[in-house]
């Protein structure tokens, strides 16, 4: 069985946009993609607004980027046209749960509209103070609780074949600990969105969009590699704000090849075919990632046991 | 503090070519690497002999290629060299305890000849038993038992600055737990040799030389960024026995990116070097990888709770 999926990368968002305006270029891309054949297009995380964790904000001002239900008003003809299409979608968006908790978050929309899995980002980076040193904050702990749901797998529709999916937002896809309990599940096909700064927040040693991209494309390509799965990861790039945001948006086979990247910092649709019978080259029977035939777990205890380093004498 | 290494890539070490030949290749490499400053040479994964696990064999045929004791009769020369260059080196060899337990090891000695670390490989891929249809066997796991050590991070000679090190054998740099759980301790620098298959022993999609050596440089990469190391990974490579060996030995910094790279399939030196204050970067307080800010390990427990994977419904 297999399935085309799109990559949505997105431009910068400026904060004077108008979510309509937003939605129009979301809505435009996901055309663009049904065009191309995509049965399932992955947007960015945080799609509807400006990165805007680079700023101290409170009250309403902070309140007027996030979203109180999803579909709400300014998303529903999204999920309409999408219906329309009989497209998917993964869409990143800042959540306000009716009881006052905040998550970054994405959800996996199937080709009839229901929502077929919901994920809040785990590995959340920045601080929660800001940092008076830096032209940029990265506030992400301050606005968003970690996600409470873990790396919790779900299927895709069944007019993809019901694959085994994952979710991850941004920073998550650099730990490899998120991708390797999305695999033991049994996770065929990995979507998920980013905003990276193509600049370094923390100051310090400055690193450039071209390593910056370099990181996000190969941690794609190596837990694609090591978990034998198929992975969708999706900018919102350019320059947003006064600040850069790294493109790089990759579509990757479970060997870590690429099989689509973008090409620009700006709007723009990526597309490839996943074939889910190749998964079982890397992790089939008596394969070098058949993990219950090679895995040692008794050796990884750390891992669980430890949070931070400590280092030997 | 910084370190000058060196990877000492050999070439095919044929079952005809006596033990005293492959002594004076690899003490030349030795030579050649302390001559371009180098203080610490890592040497392949079983260095010492051909990759014999592709072979179904039994009795004195087998045993001859375990050492019974490090530094033996055949290997006393090379720490002596190293010894007088005062450069300390990593080697992988089949091990034969008196006891009469089979594992596939590697040693770090210091430039003073001291045995600073052991390791026994714990992620022994391929089979205990033969597979017919395969003109070459992976018998990994019916020749050596799994390391009964786990993953133990020692420090590198006071002449070096003692890094934290860590120690892995080929298959076990694709197992992102293996780096985690040295970094858990500390580790600056890892240092692993391997010998890699050109070709899919399990038959099947057949895999070229190619991507096969893309699939190991990935893997030191990412995995040296993730854990924000120094990575030394080393080939033994080329045509061996009829079987070819993929080459591909890199030195990576904290970054992911090579800073060394063998160009050949043959004997061949490689040499960088490490800063460590480079790693802080990385992993320092509040950076991207600053494990004790960021992980959340208790979204981690499948990975040590489960060996293989378990399908969702």
């Amino acid at each position: 069985m297999s399935l085309v999926v799109a990559g949505a990368q997105t431009g910068p968002i400026q904060r004077a946009d108008s979510r309509a305006g937003t939605l129009d270029r979301l809505i435009a891309l996901l055309e663009q993609a049904a065009r191309a054949g995509a049965q399932l297009v992955v947007f960015p995380e945080l799609a509807l607004t400006t990165f805007f964790p680079r700023w101290l904000l409170e009250g309403a001002e902070l309140d007027a980027f996030y979203e109180r239900e999803m579909p709400g008003p300014a998303t529903q003809r999204l999920f309409d046209r999408a219906r329309e299409l009989r497209v998917g979608f993964y869409l990143g968006y800042a959540e306000l749960t009716p009881d006052g908790h905040r998550f970054n978050t994405a959800i996996t929309v199937g080709p009839d509209g229901a929502v077929l899995g919901k994920y809040r980002k785990v590995h959340l980076p920045g601080s929660a103070e800001p940092r008076p040193a830096q032209s940029h904050q990265q506030l992400e702990k301050r606005y968003f609780e970690y996600g409470d749901g873990g790396f919790q797998a779900f299927r895709g529709a069944a007019a993809w074949g019901a694959p085994v999916m994952g979710m991850l937002i941004c920073n998550d896809r650099r730990w490899p600990e998120a991708w390797r309990c999305y695999a033991l599940q049994g996770t065929e096909l990995m979507v998920l969105g980013y905003n990276s700064a193509a600049y370094d927040p923390n100051g310090g040693n400055a690193e450039d969009l071209q390593i910056r991209t370099f990181h996000s494309i190969l941690s794609a390509q190596a837990n694609a590699y090591f978990n034998a799965t198929f992975a969708v990861a999706v900018a919102k790039a350019g320059v947003e704000d006064g600040a850069g945001l790294i493109g790089g948006s990759v579509i990757v086979d479970p060997n870590g090849m690429i099989l689509a990247q973008a090409a620009t910092l700006d709007d723009e649709v990526i597309v490839a075919e996943c074939d889910f019978g190749r998964i079982a080259q890397g992790r089939g029977p008596g394969k070098i990632f058949d993990f219950g035939f090679h895995r040692r777990p008794q050796h990884y205890t750390r891992i669980v046991e430890q949070t931070g380093i400590e280092v030997i004498p």
